[in-house]
This record gives C-alpha cells, structure tokens and sequence, in this order.
C-alpha cells in the first residue's frame, strides 16, 4: 500500500561547513515505518546546498572547502550584491555549483547509499544559520 | 488516493540570462488540483539548466552570471566543439556544473520552497531558443 | 495503479570518461512493463556521478573532460587527501562539481529525455572501476 509522508529537518549549523544528518534521516523513516519507497529532500535556502560525500576520512570535507575557497574567494571584487557580507555571493554560487536536492531509494527500511555515502548539509556561510530540509517520502 | 500528472513547460528565452517560472508552476499545481505530493521538474536540453536561485535582489542574478562568464569563457581555445559558435560548449559545461533536474515537496497546494527561492530556467546559450521542461506530479 | 520497482545497474568503467547506459535504462523499464512513471537514479559513489549530456558529437565529452581536468587538476598540492593517489580528492570534488542522482519522468514507457540527452555515468578515477546504481521506478 503505496503512501506519503512530509518532514522538516532542522540543522543549526556552526558556519561554514559540512554537517551529517544520516541518522536523523534514517531515524524519521524508521519513526515513519518506511520499508520500500522513495525519499526527497530539499535544502530550503539559496546559501546552504545538500551533497553525499565521503564519511570515512575528514581530510575529504577539509580539502572540498579547500577547492570550494579557491573556486569561489569570499570578498572577490567581480561581486556586487555584498550586503550581507564578503561570504554572501560566494554562498549563493557555491550552492549552484553543488545541489539542494536528493533522492535516495529506501530498501527494507535503509536509505540505498553507497558504503562510503553520508547525507550532508553543506553550510556556504561564515556565521550560524538554522537551515530547514523539506522531506518527502513516498513508498510502502 | 495517489496518482500522477504529468505536464511540459515551453519557456520562450531571449539568449543567456535566468527565466523565473515558478508562478508557471503553481498554476499548473492548482489547475491540477494537487495538494501533497512531489513535483519533479527535468529540462529535456544539454545547454540550459535549472536553479533554485534567490528571487529578491537582482544582482545575485547579475554576479551568478558574471561568475560563471569567469569561469567557462566563450570562446575558450581549449574546446574543439565549437559547431555552433563560442557559447556552445561553455553551454554544455554551465549545463554540467549544475543541473537539469529538482524534486520540490508540494504540501496543503504549495510548492515547499524557501522563502527567498524561485525556479528558473537558466539558458545558456547566447541567441534565443524555445526550451522545455517536463513535469511529472505524483500525489494526492 | 501505482507500484513500485527497484533495480541495480552495474558499470564496468575502463577508467576516466563517460558511459553510456541510456539503453540499459530502457531495456530495464520495458522488462518491467513501466509505463507511465518517474525513475529515479543514484550513483551510491562518491568518485563517480551521473550526467544527462549530449549524445551526438562525442568533440562534447573530450571537451567536458579536458575543461574539469584543467579546473581540478590530478595532484593539485591543495590536495592532502591523496591516500588512493593524484586523482582521488579530484574525483571527490568532480562528484561534488556534478550530481550523483536524477529523476527522469517515463510517458507511454518511453524516457522522457531530450532529443540529444543520453544517460551517463561519469568514471572520475583514473582506474577500472565497477560501479553501481540504484534505481527507482513508481507508476504505472
């Protein structure tokens, strides 16, 4: 019997970086008694964006800010919309260059992610933010 | 009772540049009648993507274009697919380093989006072109 | 009436560059008597993803190639994630610059892409690898 259920993360992120939420997604859809279906999620805002990456060695998220700082330079004078800041651009084109969408097949009640895959909000701002993740799941 | 839509949006562009057409969208929601569900949204081209960009101020539009202008110039020596000119494979790359696909939960008839999110189509080609975006709801 | 399926495609990579597996999707949707539907699909790496480019002219994906090799080069000294070698944190980073996930709606069983859009896996490592990618299917 196919049906839907709806869900709002919430991630208060410390500033710019990566934050795992796995869990809490794998303890909603074990909360919800999801086996077989379908989940979305949807970073809700334009400077934060959601990515599967490495969970195994911290060197990986250290070296994708790294690529990310080079790539896009907070305070790089081509910007003109900088009213929130030298961070504030860049966030907005970090989250283009990267995603705010998922969809992930969920199988006998666990999330199909690869050995090495965790589900990260990846925070583009240099300050704290409260970041929403709209969740949808649809499936048996 | 679940069930499906399926839709496609024609966005006349007028060369490079972002086209909001997220009231486009909802009225397609509405017209259907569909109250909670996903609305998974592809553009069936390789030069023009999708975004979930910031709808307020339009300089973010403005240095989003400049950035990537940056980055993928026309006209870059290093391509050899140049067919159809110097935007050409800058298109397919702009294309590459975002996407062509969102997935956005729709609850109580409202596309869950951020308060500051719009969908656009992001043509990447320099002349104008008659771009097309499938649409498919499933929900109830 | 709605149903579900679910399935895993399996790719043989021969080292960096794109695979084609459009057919593979097809042939999978017709076994399965899918008709009208959404397919969802998701590369469980995090040094490979998945692309919809251009099927024709293959100048695109020595193009594609020769323009992410030049912005992540292989053993860029920012690098100190480089346990599996030079190509290791830049296959993290093309994932990242890229998508491992797309959702492609299915109408009279056939895929609803562009006419120029094939399915990709996008190898990032510079050795054979085998590849896996979990697929999606509700609808009719």
């Amino acid at each position: 019997m196919l049906r839907q259920a709806f869900h709002e993360f919430r991630i208060a992120t410390r500033g710019r970086g990566l934050y795992d939420f796995t869990a809490q997604a794998a303890s909603w859809l074990a909360a919800e008694r999801c086996r077989n279906g379908l989940l979305t999620l949807l970073a809700r805002h334009t400077s934060a964006s959601l990515l599967l990456q490495e969970n195994a060695d911290p060197d990986v998220q250290r070296d994708l800010e790294a690529f990310f700082t080079r790539l896009v330079p907070d305070g790089d004078r081509l910007f003109i919309h900088t009213a929130e800041g030298d961070d504030d651009m860049p966030a907005h084109i970090r989250t283009a260059l990267t995603t705010v969408n998922l969809s992930i097949p969920v199988s006998g009640g666990a999330l199909m992610l690869g050995t090495w895959q965790g589900i990260y909000l990846w925070e583009h701002r240099q300050t704290p933010h409260a970041r929403r993740v709209a969740a949808h799941y649809l499936g048996e």
